[in-house]
């Protein structure tokens, strides 16, 4: 892993804020953008492939190391996921990113490898209904695709991370409640299928903070180093309190998108993802490093509402301004 | 203060999350509306005292225990108030609840005993300047106030607890930055000065999760029992995680605003004070008892809309609706 850009560095630095000089000039949180792809595939307009390439400069002139930039899925699925190709080769021309792309099986794997992405990152669902909802596959089908990945990058591309996240890990809009110990369960059966990160997804925007830190806590102690990004929706406003709670048991990674585009298609109206801008703000307002210039990254919502006009954009930061005096 | 109901309930139940059994069937955070009062006298609009009344009905049924229906403050200066003595007679008449107002200073405090209201909240700045601009008195100035004040309640109505919210806590958009020794220095001459409780406001949504532990941590080592309610505000998205920071150290008052309605002129666009509907499904969430009917709360909007046609409401719980299975 140490071989990619990005996460790397924020893996190296886990010591909780205040604890001992920091060991390098590395960011204390480690900002996953996630807007390029779970954003632009769950709404309506397509982003043109120049407009896509615009907002993921923007992005990471903002200081952002890692952008999750597209999906290997078939363009029939999801129109807006049909140039992701392109979108990978202009990223990998920026300097110091990690791009990352979803894949949802071996197909999209190899085509990703293929196109020289530095990670990949996998949906599995903790719970069942949503897994043959989302993938038709049962969890344990998901966890022997995982296999079958694993054993392709091994071959095909070593040096390349695969990272999971387990979608509907506090709770579904299909089964209601997902057992904790199921959860903990297809974690350790996803890292034993030989995956770097098993991460946590609130696909639905149910989670809170006290269940984050059971969760994260129980995810850690059964994982160490495996434990991978906290990926929170703000549905019903409780992101930034979960990003905190996660934070607090030590979580170092988390999963954002810019102007919270894209999450939940189950809470219309309601933003879904964590908003980025928000989220660093927070961090940074703490004293807690995110690598992140603010002014820029709010400057990056401009070629998104270009790309995208009519889209809602969310963020009380940037509608708020920075206070008066921030350091720049 | 116990001859109070609504806080009082609180105070005698502060034991953290799941530390023994709870002694009571006491809600395990309190909850104070401010929207009647904080609300209302930020926005444009004058609800009309039919309204305001049923608004408050809505907020009580919905097993709110502590309402701020108003302000004792000249009507030129804020006419959405003038009508407060016919609100507060009206509120007195549902049974349970602690009718709360604001007062600026003695004057106000007098009207408002002669009107029988169970609590009163004044505001003192932390910030020097903001307290020059808010209410042409320095900080000390205030405090010679406050004595004054609880000169008056203990000679007219010893029962009647006096709060305070010490504004611009966290920040001043005028001062920038405001010192931390500042705040607790002023919250013991308040205290000194007689009042029941003393708590912090993020009057300008500069707050962030580390201060506020930190703040609170020192003023309820500082001032004991007499620390008192927070009251953030929802600015730049950090309203619930500065909540949880809060009742993370201890904190189990808590001041919101149904719809998120007022809070800061100085973030025009950005709802100001932290939205109830979502402090309520935090805590509810978490399972730490609100007294708080979610449902009840969200129907509890329709009035409000009602009242003030046109007016922005915020809150993603609402937006997004309950989660499926969510508890009656």
């Amino acid at each position: 892993m140490s071989t990619v850009p990005g996460r790397s560095q924020a893996i190296s630095h886990r010591s909780p804020e205040g604890e001992g000089a920091p060991v390098s000039n590395a960011p204390q949180v480690h900002i996953s953008e996630v807007g390029p792809r779970d954003g632009l595939q769950s709404v309506q307009g397509v982003m043109s492939t120049a407009d896509k390439c615009r907002w993921i400069d923007a992005l990471a002139a903002a200081g952002l190391r890692e952008i999750e930039v597209g999906s290997f899925v078939p363009a029939k699925l999801l129109p807006q996921m049909a140039d992701v190709v392109d979108v990978v080769r202009h990223a990998l021309t920026l300097p110091g990113l990690c791009v990352m792309v979803l894949v949802p099986n071996r197909r999209g794997a190899q085509a990703a490898l293929a196109a020289g992405v530095h990670k990949l990152t996998l949906p599995v669902s903790a719970s069942e209904a949503h897994s043959l909802a989302n993938v038709r596959k049962t969890r344990e089908q998901m966890v022997e695709e995982l296999r079958s990945v694993v054993a392709l990058r091994n071959a095909e591309a070593p040096g390349v991370p695969v990272e999971v996240g387990l979608s509907t890990a506090f709770g579904c809009t299909l089964q209601g409640a997902v057992d904790e110990d199921d959860v903990i369960r297809l974690a350790l059966a996803c890292a034993d299928a030989g995956v770097d990160e098993v991460g946590l997804s609130d696909t639905t925007g149910m989670a809170h903070p006290a269940q984050v830190r059971r969760l994260f806590t129980r995810l850690r102690a059964e994982l160490g180093d495996h434990a991978g990004a906290a990926h929170l929706h703000n549905t019903r406003g409780l992101g930034l309190a979960n990003c905190l709670a996660a934070f607090d048991v030590g979580v170092r990674s988390f999963d954002s998108s810019l102007g919270g585009l894209g999450g939940c298609p189950y809470a219309p109206g309601a933003s879904g993802n964590v908003v980025t801008e928000d989220l660093v703000f927070m961090f940074e307002a703490m004293g807690v490093s995110t690598g992140v210039d603010l002014q820029k990254l709010i400057a990056a919502r401009e070629p998104l509402k270009a790309g995208l006009p009519g889209e809602p954009v969310y963020g009380m930061t940037p509608e708020a301004g920075l206070p008066k005096g921030w350091r720049t």
